[in-house]
C-alpha cells in the first residue's frame, strides 16, 4: 500500500534527474505528513546522484533541505498539527537508545537513517525532498519560525546546522571569539551569518581575492585572508580561536594551522575524497587540533532554526523551477551559484505521467 | 667569568660527540647549581646533533633528562638546598608573564628556553646535561622523590612528562578509560606504566608482533594490536578513548583513527619530519580528533615525578659510560635499546684536557 508521490530521481550515475513516480508509506501514528513547498540543492546531492562516494542506489530521489506545510498527523503526534510550517534535514530516523541518541546526537547514531537513499525502518528505501510530499516521524521534524521565508530557510536544515553545531560543541560561540571560515559557498556564507549573530569576529579565508568585497561588505565578515598569499597569512598568524573549513577539494592545511592560536581548532565540515597532508609539528608545538563535524542533532537543529528566526538568518538562494534542476547541477559543479539553489517544488514540479 | 664545565659536544652535523670544555654562569641569586649524576639520551638528542630539524648550532652539548645533587643555591632560592636530589628536563626558562606561563604551561611559552642549543637570558647558548655540572633557575628545577633510583628516573624528565601531560590535559586519566599507545620505545613504554598506574586499560599498537610478550607480560599492557594486521585492527575498532602516538616515522593514521571510539583523540607526541596523510571522513563522521602535545609545564612535571615516586615508575634503561655515547647513538638510530640509554656521568665522564 502507501500513498502516491512523484518527484525527480537519478536512475543511474549519469548525473541526470528525470521524473519518477513512487509511493510513500501511510501516515503512521507518530508520523507527520507534509506537502513539500521548497527543497534546497546541497552539494552532496550532486555527489550522491553520481555515486561519488560509492554508496548510491538507484532510483535515487535527492534532497535533504526540505520545507513545507503539514497536511496530516498520526494519532500519537503531539508536537505538530495540520498547517504547521515544518522541515526535514539530513536524517529521518535513528535507534533512539544508543549513547549518541541519548545525548541528542542522532547524527552520530550508527543506525541513523538518512533522508534519501537509505534503508528505512520498514526496509523501504528513503526518498528525499525533490518530490511533492514527505512523511517522517515527528521526532525528526523541525519547526520553521513564522518570520522566515520558507525558501531561504530550507538550506539551514543542512548548511545551517552543519556550521552551527561545531561552533557550539567546541565552545567557539562565545561573544568576542575570533573564528575563520574557509570557503565562501553554501556552508561558508551561512557560517559567517551565524558567527556574526553569535557576536564573533569572523575572518573569511579563500584561495583568491575574488570574494573579498562580498564577504566583508555584504555578509559582514570582519576580515579576509587569501590563503595563497604568504604575507596575508603571516600577518594573521595565531589570531583565530577556531576555523570552520567547508572546502572539500584537496588543499593545504599548513596555512590554516598557522592562522590558529595555540590550542586552536581546525574543524572540517567539507569532506575531501582523498586524504589531506597533515603537518604534525604545528599540532605538537602548540596543541592545535584537527577535527570534523557532521550536521547536528535534532535538538541542536531546532535551536539553530530558532536562532535563525530570532536574527533573521537565511541562506542567500537562487530559486529555480523543477525543470531547471539538471542545469542547476551543472552550474553547481562549477560552483556557479550564490549560494544555494532551492527548487520551487510546489509551484513547478509537475506530476509524473 | 663563569664556572668551568666539561662535557661531550657535537662540533658539526657528523653525528659524533667529543670532549668539550666550556663555562657556565656563576650561581645567580635564584639559581640552583648541581653536580650532574646521570643524563638520559633522548631520540631528539640524536636529531639535534645531526641538525635533523635544521635549527642546531655548534658546539652543541645535548641532554635534557638530567639528574644530580645540589651543590650550591643562590641567596633568593627558597625551594632547594645543598644535597637535594633534583633534575632538569627540556627547558630552563620562559617569559613568566604570557598566557601559557600564567597557566603553568611554560612549555608553550613563545620565549621558552630549551635546555640546550638555545639562547639563554644572558645571550649565551644553553648547554645540556652531557656534562659535569648544571645551573638553572629554581623555577625550572624538579625534585626527584627519594625512593626513585636516579639513573632510571632521569628519562621521566622528558619521556615521562611527554606522555603524562596529554593524558591529563585531554581527560584520559580517569580510571576505566581505555587508551592505545603506538610504538613501544622510550616514550611508549613509560606511557604504558603511567597509564596502568592511572587505572587505565592499555592497548599497545605496533607494526609487528615482536613486542607483544614484552608489552603484555612485562609492562602490564592489557592488549596488543598489530596495526598492519587488518583483522586485529577490525576486531579492536572503536574501542579506544584516546591514543598516545609516539612514532616519528611516516605511518598511516587510518587504522589508528579506526581504533578510536567516536569523539576519540589521537595525540601525536612523536614528530614526523614530513606531513602524514590525513583521511578526513573519520574525523567528520565521528567527531574524532588529531592533536599533538609537547612535553609539559613545570607544575605538571613535578606532579608526574611525584606520581612516579608513589607508584615506583621509572624508565627501563641501559646505563652506559660516557665513552660509549657514540656507539649508543648508532644503536639508538636503529632503535636497538630497551628503552633508554642513560649516561653514568659522574662516574665515567672524564675531565676534558
Amino acid at each position: 500500500m502507501g500513498k502516491d508521490a512523484f518527484g525527480l530521481a537519478a536512475k543511474d550515475n549519469s548525473g541526470v534527474l528525470s521524473p519518477f513516480r513512487f509511493s510513500r508509506r501511510e501516515t503512521g501514528e507518530k508520523d507527520v505528513r507534509f506537502k513539500v513547498l521548497f527543497c534546497g540543492i546541497c552539494h552532496s546531492d550532486l555527489h550522491m546522484i553520481k555515486n561519488g562516494w560509492g554508496v548510491s542506489t538507484y532510483p535515487l530521489v535527492p534532497g535533504h533541505e526540505i520545507v513545507g506545510v503539514v497536511t496530516e498527523v498520526g494519532s500519537k503526534v503531539t508536537k505538530f498539527k495540520t498547517g504547521d510550517k515544518v522541515g526535514v534535514g539530513c536524517m529521518v530516523g535513528s535507534c533512539g537508545s544508543c549513547e549518541s541518541c541519548t545525548e541528542g546526537l542522532e547524527n552520530y547514531c550508527p543506525k541513523m537513517i538518512q533522508t534519501y537513499g537509505f534503508k528505512d525502518y520498514d526496509d523501504t528505501i528513503t526518498y528525499g525532498g525533490y518530490s511533492n510530499n514527505m512523511v517522517c516521524d515527528e521526532d525528526f521534524i523541525i519547526r520553521i519560525p513564522d518570520n522566515l521565508p520558507l525558501d531561504a530557510a530550507a538550506p539551514l536544515l543542512c548548511a545551517g546546522i552543519t556550521v552551527y553545531s561545531p561552533l557550539k560543541y567546541h565552545g567557539l560561540d562565545e561573544p568576542g571569539m575570533h573564528i575563520g571560515v574557509v570557503g565562501l559557498g553554501g556552508l561558508g556564507h551561512v557560517a559567517v551569518k551565524f558567527a556574526k549573530a553569535m557576536g564573533l569576529k569572523v575572518t573569511v579565508i579563500s584561495t583568491s581575492d575574488r570574494k573579498r568585497d562580498e564577504a566583508i561588505n555584504r555578509l559582514g565578515a570582519d576580515a579576509f585572508v587569501v590563503s595563497r598569499d604568504q604575507k596575508q597569512v603571516k600577518d594573521a598568524m595565531r589570531t583565530l580561536d577556531g576555523i570552520i573549513n567547508t572546502v572539500s577539494a584537496t588543499h593545504s592545511l599548513l596555512p590554516l594551522l598557522g592562522l590558529l592560536k595555540p590550542k586552536g581548532k581546525l574543524i572540517m565540515v567539507g569532506a575531501p575524497e582523498k586524504p589531506l597532508e597533515l603537518p604534525v609539528m604545528p599540532l605538537i608545538a602548540e596543541r592545535k587540533m584537527v577535527t570534523g563535524s557532521l550536521i547536528g542533532g535534532i535538538k541542536d537543529t531546532q535551536e539553530m532554526m530558532d536562532m535563525a528566526g530570532k536574527h533573521n538568518i537565511t541562506a542567500d538562494i537562487e530559486l529555480i523551477s523543477a525543470d531547471y534542476v539538471n542545469t542547476a547541477m551543472e552550474r553547481l559543479e562549477k560552483a556557479d551559484v550564490r549560494y544555494r539553489f532551492v527548487i520551487d517544488v510546489a509551484n513547478t514540479l509537475k506530476p509524473t505521467p
